[in-house]
């Protein structure tokens, strides 16, 4: 798990934020300009292009530039990477609550 | 989604650190002191307070103090919460890829 640290810190980190979380719910539906995720933000283009150097440096996005246009792409596997590591932490609770439940219906009556 | 932004953001960021990670991981094993999830941690008691505080601040951990011992414990709900903004994301993915395939599989051959 150590290995997979700085990655989740990145991930984490970078759906941290409202604006991040809204460009990544849209990449989901399909690939988009940057113009296009700065649209529905109340933002500049700068901002939204920090912003996309965050998600880049996560590995939950990439981009690429051709001619004026830079198109940005959802990196599905790497969201699974935050969905999984979540996952895995319900799992080990759930595995509490059955051992829980086998140690009462253990219990004299 | 808006009223939900507050609540993801301090999740998401309770999450960016591998010592908070090491935190939930370990309460979601059962409750334990704040001695207890020191334990593995390489880092002073007050250090552990300060995640400690940032986890409550996020939801995911309540603790309370009786005597001297502070005991600590997993809020599940708010680990569903974060769990639950990547499942929908998932999904919508998913339905990309559908509307994909049911748009290439109507082409003519």
């Amino acid at each position: 798990m150590q290995t997979q640290s700085a990655p989740l810190d990145l991930m984490f980190q970078a759906l941290a934020d409202p604006a991040r979380r809204g460009m990544v719910a849209r990449l989901c539906r399909g690939p988009a300009s940057v113009s296009e995720l700065a649209q529905p933000l109340t933002m500049s283009l700068p901002a939204v292009m920090q912003h996309l150097q965050v998600l880049e440096a996560s590995g939950l996005v990439t981009s690429k530039k051709v001619g004026r246009v830079r198109t940005c792409r959802l990196e599905p596997k790497a969201l699974g990477t935050a969905e999984q590591w979540l996952a895995e932490r319900r799992a080990s609770w759930e595995r509490r609550l059955d051992r829980l439940g086998d140690f009462l219906a253990q219990q004299p009556k």
